[in-house]
């Protein structure tokens, strides 16, 4: 049976998903889920479209939702593709830009799932270190430090960082551009928290794709809904090489319901802003190094023990976060920011094993 | 930006589904969609979890949906994976078992997504024809031809065949499946239409899978769910590679609550059969060659005019039927079995063009 499979395949290490525990009762901040529902009016839209058109396909090319998206930003339908979550975009990229062989690139830490796509594609792997403090590396350290592949078919540039939450600025990613001459993905996922976003450089450069999600600040995670935005000629490489039905109907619906609120959600954001500055003064009052996060996760160093050991004793307090063993993430941990509530029981979860 | 393209990308043209009209009152029998709804249990299941839980992420593995499928088919979680849609799966196999530049082996006519499966993974197309009436070759006159690769590591068979609408045998589809080297997929989309199915083989032969959806006979195309079943290793190197958070959380509620009734689907399906052998018989009456079918849709030689003048003059008169132009489908008209007054409508439009 094996020798069915191809090596490639074989040799492979699937992604591994943040926990979906199946304990009741446990907080979840493991997995940057948005702790508030999406809006009465797009529950609404879902509900009332759940009805014997079921039985239909789905507009295949997201039509609808890709006229809303082009309005919003203020450019054409032909400027978007949507995917079954951006995750399906991310895979569509490595399969439309890169031969198997060369490089997939991206700075590390990042999103763990851009090695898995790399290596699914049978693709090099050109993993680059961030700058200190996970720092946007500039050109000329780029330059000197001779790893950086400025001929790289792809680059991944998760933006705001994940797991760091660290904001990049817009500036400083366009003259990384500039210097890239192969398709450079900015991983927007987080962007939403952040104090700015740049999608007008996936309108100025041709080889500049934005990635968006309806997972993170528009609650939507369980309907697999985001898209890429960019150079109509690279859209339509993607768009052919996409499953012909590739996003689920009720996911369109939502998605369009979601733009059509967006006030809602400027307010839940506002919120979660709030609640992740609280909590990262709170937990630097109790000793962890909190890094400014620009995201709806924070990444902090905790005090006295070892990160794992604090993954451990907070899920024994019925708290879930999330802890990357790799060498530049193991003495941290990544904390969603949820509700204050959820805030509170971390932060008395901290105490209780720091003074217990 | 063209250079920015794979070439294998920029040669390939997409996969066009069939149209999804936007003019109201057209009787749409193209895509062979299900008439009937979901049953109400489901429509209730998918309401019921249409709240604040959108939230979060669906199941990656869809374990309770595989569980179930497992309880169902009397076998393993193991043997299930669950896609997008069975053509996220069809594209998944494509990747875990073909090497770039080996076949990927489908009879003619048959789903016209395979070819585009296998130019998207740089395989070679090794498209072989059906027997006269669309009939499965013989294993004898497949090895006669010369054409047929029996080491192919990938083979599709749609059974029943669409466009056709014939069943095969399951003793037919053995003796094949056993001169196989390589993987088979026995593609059973429309196989709650038919008399027997195929599913015991994915059990008994490390190489062969079988694939499901949700969307014909359980009429839940708008929520893409499909799914494999087959040897433990097989469908472990397809969950390698496919996306992690693959399968949309409503999409999974409904196919859980569809399995929990099964009798209403039954009945459904023995309608639409029964409306299947009256539309075939009085097409007949009108002069029109139609092949026997075990599916839901009609493959038909219409009398006195060209197939693709009937096209026309069908969607003239509001029914929308399916026409493919090549060599040995070119003579006939695809028929979805709608409800009876579907049937009657249609019936209607074809007297009215040869009476006209």
């Amino acid at each position: 049976m094996r020798s069915l499979i191809r090596p490639l395949v074989r040799r492979l290490h699937p992604y591994v998903p943040g926990e979906q525990p199946k304990i009741r009762g446990l907080i979840k901040l493991n997995t940057n889920e948005n702790p508030y529902p999406p809006s009465p009016k797009v529950l609404a839209a879902i509900r009332a479209a759940v009805d014997g058109r079921l039985r239909l396909y789905p507009n295949p090319e997201a039509g609808r939702l890709r006229s809303r998206l082009a309005k919003f930003h203020g450019c054409a339908p032909e400027n978007f593709i949507v995917g079954n979550g951006s995750d399906e975009l991310l895979a569509l990229a490595t399969r439309a830009f890169v031969e198997p062989g060369l490089p997939v690139q991206f700075l590390t830490p990042s999103y763990s799932l851009y090695p898995v796509l790399a290596d699914i594609q049978g693709a090099r792997r050109n993993a680059v270190a961030l700058a200190e403090a996970f720092a946007l590396p500039s050109v000329s350290d780029l330059r000197k430090g001779g790893a950086w592949d400025f001929r790289a078919p792809l680059t991944f540039i998760t933006t705001p960082n994940a797991p760091s939450g660290r904001g990049y600025e817009t500036r400083d990613l366009e003259v990384l551009c500039r210097a890239q001459k192969g398709v450079v993905v900015l991983d927007e996922a987080y962007v939403d928290f952040a104090r700015e976003n740049a999608f007008s450089l996936a309108m100025r450069f041709p080889h500049v794709l934005v990635a968006r999600t309806f997972s993170k600040a528009y609650s939507l995670c369980f309907l697999r809904v985001g898209y890429f935005a960019g150079n109509r000629g690279l859209i339509a490489a993607l768009q052919k090489i996409r499953d012909s039905y590739n996003v689920n109907g009720l996911g369109q619906v939502a998605a369009e319901a979601t733009l059509g609120d967006l006030p809602y959600y400027r307010r839940q954001i506002k919120r979660l802003i709030a609640t992740r500055e609280r909590l990262s003064g709170e937990l630097r009052a109790l000793g962890f190094q909190v890094l400014p996060s620009q995201s709806n996760f924070i990444f902090a160093r905790p005090p006295a023990f070892p990160a794992g050991e604090w993954l451990r004793q907070l899920r024994a307090r019925r708290v879930l976060v999330r802890w990357f063993k790799q060498p530049e993430t193991r003495d941290f941990l990544r904390i969603t920011v949820g509700t204050d509530a959820e805030a509170d029981a971390l932060l008395r979860a901290a105490r209780g094993f720091l003074t217990g």
